[in-house]
């Protein structure tokens, strides 16, 4: 029987519901497993056991990847102030792809033949599931029930309903995805861009109408890059991410919407809401810049940017992702500082900066005003080489146009 | 005597003053000229004049470079979203070397043998100075009292007062920069990252005290990547740009602060307002994101982020400017369409986009969910395909592990 | 009828021709079309049509498309001195997307409702029909009997034969792709990396053994980066190409091997012979050095090897090739001047090259020995400020890492 | 008088013989150094010990840089594959900025008060020894007697004969620069582009007249991008280096010129012979192909092509540049594996590569041919979404240029 076995991704959905019982009913022995990545409330993990169990799921495992992902993709996103099209935050992608890869685990620990998602044709999970399962048990069959059998809502519905199953009407118009790094928020209005995000669609962050009167200010630590310590209490990443979120979810901070491209090539636009990311990514990108040279800034900012397009289009297991990680840690030997934070107003203002490795040095020159490293003789002399080849340029073009011809245009 | 003919860059302040009166008693003819980039009024204009004829100038020259400004760098810094270190518009950088353009111009025009500035060697607008009249007035000699003396305040105030003329003593504690494209705001508190900018260095947006309790929608429409209509009345961008700077400002929007690279190689702080700027790139950037292909995305957002650098840099004589403003204009040929940005509590959201060129075109597939031009079986052949190099990468690298006896750690 | 009309691009080679007689048995109305990119010769292009005919094609047309190819393509190719890994000058990609251009554009025009290729599932060609017949003729539907029905060799001649057609035994251990770009071979010993590829497989330049042995020079002239003249004598680029590759061939110029990666992202080792590419690529790379400033040189490098990688990856429709066309041209409004090559011993040598536009000005500065534009301190100088930032970051490691105490270790 | 302590970075020619004799009538005490980068062979170091002596230098110090040359700098050029303009293997920088390293620490290590070069004012060489001088030992005086004094050979040479001191008449046209890496020619004729190089300003290179008439072929081992080993033998480096270059410096290979970009901003030709440097580059890029991924490879390219920049412009001690060297020791954990070239006639042609981490696996695919991992329709479901964004992005131009009227043009 063990020869049938398969390990579902299961997160209690609809989608992976119809996959429990339509996996069974096909011979299967069904191990379910959620991986935690943030998204689940321990009243919920208890509730999503028990449906698998009640599915016909042989054994159901909960496995806590919350550490795991800060260490092997979150926390390269913050070195990489990665926020897609100037602002999202990829809340879902490194998140499935960590799921995936403890599914694909989990199944060659239990010696599973196979192995299982509730992902459709249409959208990105579908790959990041695929490419990991590929990647980290290349032996494996790979199931998809929705995907292969192309079902609607209703169709699924039907399935289990028939089977005596329960199924909850739809409640909400939209599809939420939560997670250590934030709440993505998809379907009803959100898939058109001609029409603003109801303040119903969020989750997690106050509306306007419910801001705090007064800012509230916080100071985030930072070594090499990672964040270490909320206003001078050291305490551990994913904890900090927690605790970062509800105070500047009370202040509205981290909503925005994306228009993005998918893996298969379609746009679509995503409401989604931040507020840990998006204040700890500021304040990242603020310390940085007191630290890093002028050469490393624009390289971080485009490998950044290069890093967090690979992580959307699941190109995790490309071998440049480990090479672009090996970029990112290098550029935060000096990242180590603080950065003051003031959540207002749906904002996350960084207010002041600090590092004992910032280059802002008062002892070389104070902007704009006096210079002690260097006199106007030097400064002049600089600037006529700096200009040197521009001049030459000039030069040479007007020498060229006149020998062809084209000084008289 | 026109052998002895210096044209002056003027804006009336302590140093340009200094400037005309030494140079006149070095022997000069001196011409001044200030060059219009949005940051004088016309009071300032007439006042500014009068100062310049007082010190001694033989004539003074106003040249309006609005619109030249925007057509030769506002326009592209627009259509490569151009923001240094993801906060500060450039507010400065294009700004004065399109003065430093028209003044060498106008030094060719009046027969000059010289072409002065009152920059410091410290900051950066000696290189755009510098750089502009050795490429524009390449025979011209280039004097620069201020850097070339290494004057104090003190100095050149004691200069000025000696021969009788009146120096008003400074009234704040920050020197402010004006124009079309925002205000930059240095000096002060604003050199140390450790400490918050007050709000009373801040001098046209309002702070949150004084926001509007509602909200204000004001709706852009872009052709082409320029913006060319504000809530659907066709307007010129120089006009447009000070309608929405007035809308924007009253909701405090733009403000921020940046640290960044001299020149030079030093770093300093800066304040910033630039409610134009940031409203307008905003809606831009997302109007883009339903007409630009993937690709397109990414490498506008790098040569974009460079553009930026070398308009920061005083690079604009680089034949490479010309190359990169050639590849931004090409980007922009589908980015027509209109933007609705909602201004408040310190905010531009831009809620709603649209544009007869969008790809988020409802007959081919809804994000997430079916997909009509494609099939399951399809997407998973897809995936399978889209996954194989980094399934093949896997293999070659547990294959060669083994090989290589490593496989053993 | 005409509502079973096909056309089909064909080569007169085994896949195509069963194409041909397939079709014919399914219904259909089969208009062939060979496109010219200079890989058939006259007696060549009279045997395809007459094979066509017997086959059973309603019509056959020939549309010669070399020009048009050179202006949509290999103009860009020169301009980005395209060398796929350093090497290989994408003969095959750049040909085959304009084939199947033609091909849709063709079909559209005789009211065709299909088109068809003969490429299998395996390769890069299926990638380049398919796409460019989807964005040229989003209507019509493709047809590919041999991917779809997973042909071999000995089925399509079994076919073939049966219905008395005649087949010529294979009588080349290698497939040879041959065009205006050159020669790539693929099959035989061409696949394993481990074997070097055997004399026998070239086709159009001589070997070691038959090279001349006297060097023979030739000048190459170009106007904004596009090659207009040999020896002096203006020649339309075709033309030009065509007389360069027999002189380059003749000394054995342009062979070479090359391990890259296909779409679907296999890796495969193809020999090939592209004596015009790699001599023009090599004289053209050169007189660039003389007129483009540095910054220019390191992004047309990168951003020709994308151009590059992406003609080879079938993404000529990508908008993001306009974009980079237009990049590449934009840096070409000075490569104007002439190259001498020296021919000898397989290798095309730059011996020397001119331009009116170079910045190779001997009045400014004799490398490395004297110069007349600036003297000693001013070079001091500015190499002090040049290097300032480095000092600092320097300065600011040894300040934080003593602050965190690493100055211990 | 340990107080007037200076050290000298000391070649043995006339500048910075001139600097021995110059320092010590200005009262310093001068402790020359010779560091060897691979430029001076047993008998020169002897000769140029006495010199310093007889031209007064207290001490004599000869530090062999060799190993560290290549561990910090040669190295990550070969996983860069790094080639200046296509061509030039940065023979002079890295070796220079070595040198100067090595000059400061000694300097720091005898105590002494100032450290200086004989470099003049118009090359790159004076910013690699400033710079380094500055990072390495900053609170050292720097001292350039050639540059400040602005000295010609002329009056060098008058200088030195005067005191007694013999010079030899210049025997030679040009300035040779020899090291590990290769041969820089300089002088004569190499700095005009318009005339060819002679045969006679190359060193160590066969001519064309002098090849042998068969070739040789030599296997080169790689571990993680180092080579290892000769014909199977295991060598250290620098050892593998200096047979490598005997090896191939006998059929001629590596010579070439190239047309580069001073710091300062100049354009000058060079000529030089890297038989070494050229070999293993070109054996590692074709190893490489085995082993990255596409995109490793696309991204390696741009970035070693930037690594390669900032070596050749004195960037050594920018923060970036570990940052790039981090990358690029990732990119190279598989590239393991042997090449086999065959050096004939001027060329070294890398005729097969294999590796335990090869992608060219059998078992999955061979090029072009037939696939067994996946099928026909699977390869048509893959283009159809692989190119589906290109299709979608044709049909909204299209829509969108009826709906505004351009589809009449």
């Amino acid at each position: 029987m063990a020869g049938r076995r398969v390990v579902l991704a299961f997160s209690g959905g609809l989608d992976t519901s119809y996959c429990v019982a339509w996996l069974r009913e096909a011979g299967y022995e069904v191990h379910t497993v959620s991986v935690q990545t943030g998204g689940f409330d321990p009243d919920e993990l208890g509730r999503i056991e028990a449906r698998a169990i009640e599915l016909g799921a042989e054994t159901h495992q909960v496995i806590d990847a919350r550490e795991e992902l800060f260490e092997r993709s979150l926390k390269y996103l913050i070195f990489g102030n990665c926020l897609r099209g100037g602002a999202y935050p990829l809340c879902v992608s490194a998140e499935r792809m960590a799921q995936a890869r403890h599914c694909a685990a989990y199944a060659l620990e239990v010696g599973a033949v196979a192995i299982a998602h509730g992902s459709t044709g249409a959208g990105n999970d579908q790959a990041r599931f695929d490419i990991a399962f590929r990647c980290v048990a290349p032996r494996l069959e790979i199931l998809t029930p929705i995907r292969s059998q192309g079902l609607s809502r209703e169709q699924t519905t039907g399935y289990l309903r028939e089977r005596g199953f329960e199924v909850q009407a739809k409640t909400t118009k939209y599809s939420i995805n939560r997670g250590l790094w934030g709440v993505t928020i998809g379907g009803g209005d959100t898939h058109r861009s001609e029409t603003p995000i109801p303040e119903e669609a969020y989750v997690i962050t106050r509306g306007p109408g419910d801001w705090p009167g007064a800012a509230r200010e916080v100071e985030i630590s930072f070594e090499q890059g990672v964040p270490v310590a909320l206003n001078g209490e050291r305490i551990a990443p994913v904890a900090l991410l927690e605790a970062l979120e509800l105070m500047a979810a009370e202040h509205g901070i981290g909503r925005g919407t994306h228009v993005g491209d998918t893996i298969l090539g379609i746009k679509g636009r995503i409401a989604f809401e931040a507020p840990a990311a998006v204040t700890l990514i500021a304040a990242h990108r603020e310390l940085e810049k007191l630290v890093l040279s002028r050469q490393q800034a624009f390289w971080k900012q485009t490998l950044g940017e290069l890093y967090g397009a690979m992580t959307h289009e699941a190109r995790y297991f490309d071998p440049l992702a480990r090479d672009l990680e090996a970029f990112l840690a290098s550029s935060q030997r000096h990242v180590t500082g603080k950065a003051r934070v003031k959540l207002f107003a749906g904002q996350a203002n960084v207010v002041a900066t600090e590092s004992p490795y910032s280059m802002m040095n008062p002892e070389v020159a104070t902007y704009g005003e006096t210079a002690r490293t260097w006199n106007g003789a030097e400064a002049a002399a600089f600037v006529k080489l700096y200009g040197l080849q521009d001049m030459l340029a000039q030069r040479a073009a007007a020498i060229g146009d006149a020998a062809s011809g084209k000084d008289e245009r």
